[in-house]
């Protein structure tokens, strides 16, 4: 609200010219209208502008502890580095698995990415799901309460996994500060587009921050495919989710 | 706005009460606000609220002339059909096709739609077609300038069609009346959205409208798998895409 916004009787008769005050109320409403940005959800700072979101397909991966290895690829093979990721300290390994759900479709060449964590999980686009016959939950890395079963087939054995298959869920990775920045904070949701021919819009995008991370967007290859992009892009970052989205 | 706003002059010389007038101001905006939903880039009528717009997933299926289909099925072969589909006239035929890319993958079982057409088509999901090897454009039905090659096997012999692989675009089919409650008109773009766990908009959905139609929109499978939606559902209809959009 500003100083436009009520009439500035000047006069002894306690009016001001309609057309003034119309005048006035226009003006009034332009400036709420013009400050709040129609179908976004949150107001980013400037720091917006500057800062540019590269987007990060991911396609189905595993991660396996030290033991699930070592049972899968034999106890003398090491765990070896193909090439770093994106992210510092992440990289693709050398050893990929075939994958096989309850229908016995399979899946071979899915890669594990290191490092090694402390849990089994293999994550997969929706088409994947469908493909192997599973129903894995849209959920968060790490959490496997819910996840599907999957049997992993190695070099050296195979393991029959209860609980290892998700969706895992939109993401973006930031530092405290660059999430300051985007004026969200870590847990909360947000909203990026895609544009191009098939231009689409992503929410539920979970803001993970970490101050070892570069900033980047993580989506799986149904997002990606369904906005028609197989290369690197950059998002456009609409605001955080409201309590209406 | 509200009243405490304004000051509220009484009196005047040739002019109406501006508390009163303020009212009319006020009225007139709030009307103008709720008839254009924030977010939106058009005004649907009232209508849009009785009209529920349900989603058909297309999975990748081919569409054949009558001599196409008879040089891989064997000209005694007739065309038949399996089961109707949602839009009067159309239906899934018994027949399917292996279809072979560039790369000599192939994807078995790809079901021929009816009736027969004066063009030969197979569409398909980005997905398929970076499994197949090959770049077809996201296009209309029919518009085969840039579509990219294939080979289609059948029981009675093969055919290599160098221009037949699209990515068919996002569409909503509708009356001419049900587009004009929506506020849209044949060859336009809008907007719909998918709520659950993987919010997701998709633009650029082409306006069609036949009166012999029930009004539906066709997003591919890697739209739907993106959206998390594997069965039936209905999408929220977000308006005609504007000219910033």
């Amino acid at each position: 609200m500003n100083k436009n916004e009520h009439c500035s009787c000047a006069s002894g008769t306690g009016t001001v010219p309609q057309e003034e005050l119309i005048d006035v109320i226009v003006k009034s409403i332009h400036a709420v209208l013009q400050s709040e940005p129609r179908g976004g959800n949150s107001t980013p700072d400037s720091g917006l502008q500057s800062l540019r979101i590269p987007l990060g397909i991911s396609n189905r991966h595993i991660h396996l502890t030290s033991k699930t290895f070592h049972q899968l690829f034999g106890d003398k093979t090491e765990f070896e580095s193909m090439r770093p990721l994106y992210q510092p300290g992440e990289f693709a390994s050398i050893h990929t698995l075939t994958v096989v759900g309850p229908k016995l479709r399979s899946i071979p060449g899915v890669r594990i990415l290191g490092p090694l964590r402390n849990y089994d999980q293999v994550e997969v686009s929706l088409t994947d799901a469908v493909f192997l016959g599973i129903d894995p939950p849209v959920t968060n890395s790490g959490n496997l309460h819910d996840a599907a079963p999957l049997t992993l087939v190695g070099p050296n054995g195979s393991v029959y996994l209860e609980k290892c298959a998700i969706v895992a869920n939109r993401h973006l990775h930031m530092t405290t500060n660059d999430a300051a920045r985007l004026g969200v904070k870590e847990g909360e949701y947000c909203k990026v587009r895609i544009g191009g021919e098939k231009p689409t819009t992503f929410e539920n995008v979970l803001v993970r921050t970490n101050d070892n991370w570069k900033i980047q967007i993580h989506l799986d290859t149904d997002d990606a495919n369904a906005a028609n992009v197989r290369e690197e892009t950059f998002v456009e970052f609409l605001g955080k989710m409201g309590k209406d989205t």
